[in-house]
């Protein structure tokens, strides 16, 4: 039999991942498991995106436009214009998702082994994108105890090389809920001018910024054409499983190389374009519904955390997530010992441990990721569990908490 | 400005993508453009899946499990142990397209620069595929006149080298619309043991077979773990952009590298695999109606062909394309000059050039493929159009001829 290939064994999966099985375990043996490990939200999709699946009638789903569904094309341009940066329609391409936004962006702009600085804790996920590509990531690690606000300029230019290409920036960050501030941005700015680098920006969760205003890298004109940006449906409509994402770029030269990245897988799904137009078209309320959701939740979790003893929090500025860190010293352990051996009245709680989000997984140890995707009824009883939890984790011999586990 | 990736100025357009101005420009003149360069079919998707959408009923539009959801991965292994061969539910893996499962695949199988020795002429994007995955593509040669038959195993032997790692075929062919037979693939199984090479089968034309039955190389057990088919749900439901396809394989290595390219994009589209399920559910009458119009077009089509003058030609046995041999020095001009000077009482035609077809783009020269996806009125007038063109252009100087054209 022939041997699979390397680069695919080599492929590592997210330490969220190899959580499921215990996850599945626990479920099987009847408990309860509040998911707090996954950005998939609660909230509804909007109304008139199901609602427009009803009216759709074309007789053939077709093939449509490689670089996305003109239509959608031109909602997305408006909202743009109206609220990011004023940009050409032709600036905007669709793709399957803000994942293959991002591998495009990759296979269009970097050869292999060619170098992008990135501030860590990120999107675990941002790893297999790299290795499917080829491309090396470079961490500059950003602190829990700052808030994990964006490393200085002296940072990045530390892990500045020859091979270095581009700085990759997710802004309002995943892990984090951090958003990094104009000025910040800045001083970002007039490092790629001066060391000639791309910008790659994830912007996905831009809607939801609750205490400043969030800037877009498009907005900076002074690098209008180093900046690609990364944006998806997922997040801000609560459409995950549409695969509806877009890359935003001013750059010719890449959005020539990335059209034909799209040409050959032919176009994106025609009927996830539909629904996500119609997203576009009735969002004024439901966005400002859908943040102050997300806020409400957000300071209930900050004011939660705050009062176990040894967590440590800073609050939040943006998206729906916070890394903690936690009294314990393997947050992966505490973790899988959360699915297999407590739970409070029949519930626990599965963590997205911080390691995941680190490319030097002794950093982050002790932190873990919680989505606050679910209402404060649920989160409340969730703090609850994490509280025992704890109190009872603490109890345990060292043996007990190195004791490894593997799964059957 | 930081320089774009060298691998993505080198993929190539295919030939049929740098005709598309030409016929932009033969539009905006006022010229009816009859498409014969398109799989897009004209036949309706089944009703009961656009139907479907009308009950689509969940609140959220969550992230779905990578490896596609579960409803949809039943009703398709339902009809692979009744259709196909019997496998089992893990053996099949939805994906975004059938773009999507060849990406999936040749990441999971090959590293870079080992090689797969493939037929030629092939569905043009398999070099893009392979260019992004930095896999080798061998061709072997097939030939008009033996109507595209599978060259000799000897003919493979002499391509194989120590980086050879796997046979690719395209049963039922794009675009020759051949179709191998079960003595010709037990050559082909023969070949993968001795030579411990993967067989990597696009099936996705497998329900359009009109003389012959089809033979899924899944159906040959001595090679079952060799084996990776491609299918998909475009061409067989018409309903290329939805994109749902798949991926299917016995061989529990594969499948355990292509689940963690799938995680990595999360999900395939839910509405579109939503609509599939309800497609499959609903196939019966349907396809035997589509292949009986499919067949008329066919023999229609090959009836008017055989009756123009110079003009080479075969019977195809399945799917719904022909590669024709014109009386034409080079097909590539003839196409654009079609689109650039030439209509019928306003109408004129796109072809596919044949070049675009072969790695060696010398051979096909003199070919075009046609497809038969448009209903037999459309093909007459089309033919029509073909016929009083190939006069006027004998007619031409052989300057003329050798003008090249440069699309400003």
């Amino acid at each position: 039999m022939p041997s699979v290939s390397k680069r695919g064994e080599r492929m590592t999966q997210s330490p969220i991942r190899s959580l499921i099985p215990y996850a599945r375990d626990a479920k099987s043996k009847g408990v309860d498991v509040i998911h707090l490990n996954i950005g998939q939200p609660d909230i509804a999709t909007p109304q008139v995106a199901i609602d427009s699946l009803k009216t759709y009638d074309n007789a053939i789903i077709e093939y449509g436009a490689s670089e996305g569904d003109i239509n959608l094309r031109k909602v997305v341009h408006q909202y743009y214009c109206d609220n990011v940066s004023a940009i050409d329609l032709e600036h905007i391409y669709v793709t399957t998702g803000a994942s293959e936004a991002i591998m495009f962006t990759l296979f269009s702009c970097f050869d292999s082994y060619e170098e992008i600085i990135i501030p860590e804790p990120f999107y675990a996920n941002y790893i297999g994108f790299a290795h499917t590509s080829g491309v090396n990531l470079v961490p500059v690690t950003s602190r829990l105890e700052d808030g994990f606000k964006l490393p200085s300029p002296e940072a990045f230019i530390q892990k500045i090389r020859t091979s270095t290409k581009a700085i990759f920036l997710c802004n309002p960050g995943n892990p984090t809920g951090n958003l990094y501030s104009k000025e910040e941005l800045i001083e970002i700015a007039q490092l790629v001018q001066q060391y000639d680098l791309f910008l790659i920006v994830d912007e996905v969760y831009r809607e939801f910024c609750y205490d400043d205003e969030f800037t877009s890298v498009l907005s900076l004109s002074e690098i209008k054409d180093y900046v690609v940006v990364i944006d998806s449906i997922s997040k801000v409509f609560s459409a995950c499983g549409s695969r509806i994402g877009f890359i935003v770029s001013r750059n010719e030269q890449i959005m020539a190389n990335i059209l034909k990245y799209a040409q050959l897988r032919l176009c994106p799904p025609m009927v996830g374009q539909y629904m996500a137009a119609a997203c576009f078209e009735g969002r004024s309320n439901y966005l400002q519904e859908v943040k102050e959701e997300y806020n409400k939740r957000r300071k209930f979790l900050y004011s939660r955390l705050s009062q176990i003893d040894g967590v440590k929090i800073y609050m939040p500025k943006a998206a729906f997530y916070i890394m903690t860190e936690l009294p314990v010293e393997d947050a992966s352990h505490f973790a899988q010992w959360l699915l297999q051996d407590f739970d409070l009245d029949g519930r626990t709680i599965m963590l997205a441990p911080g390691n995941g989000f680190y490319l030097n997984q002794e950093h982050g140890k002790r932190q873990v990721r919680i989505a606050f995707v679910l209402g404060v009824e649920k989160l409340g009883a969730a703090m609850d569990i994490l509280e025992a939890a704890l109190q009872q984790y603490a109890q345990l011999s060292t043996t007990q908490k190195q004791l490894s586990y593997s799964y059957i």
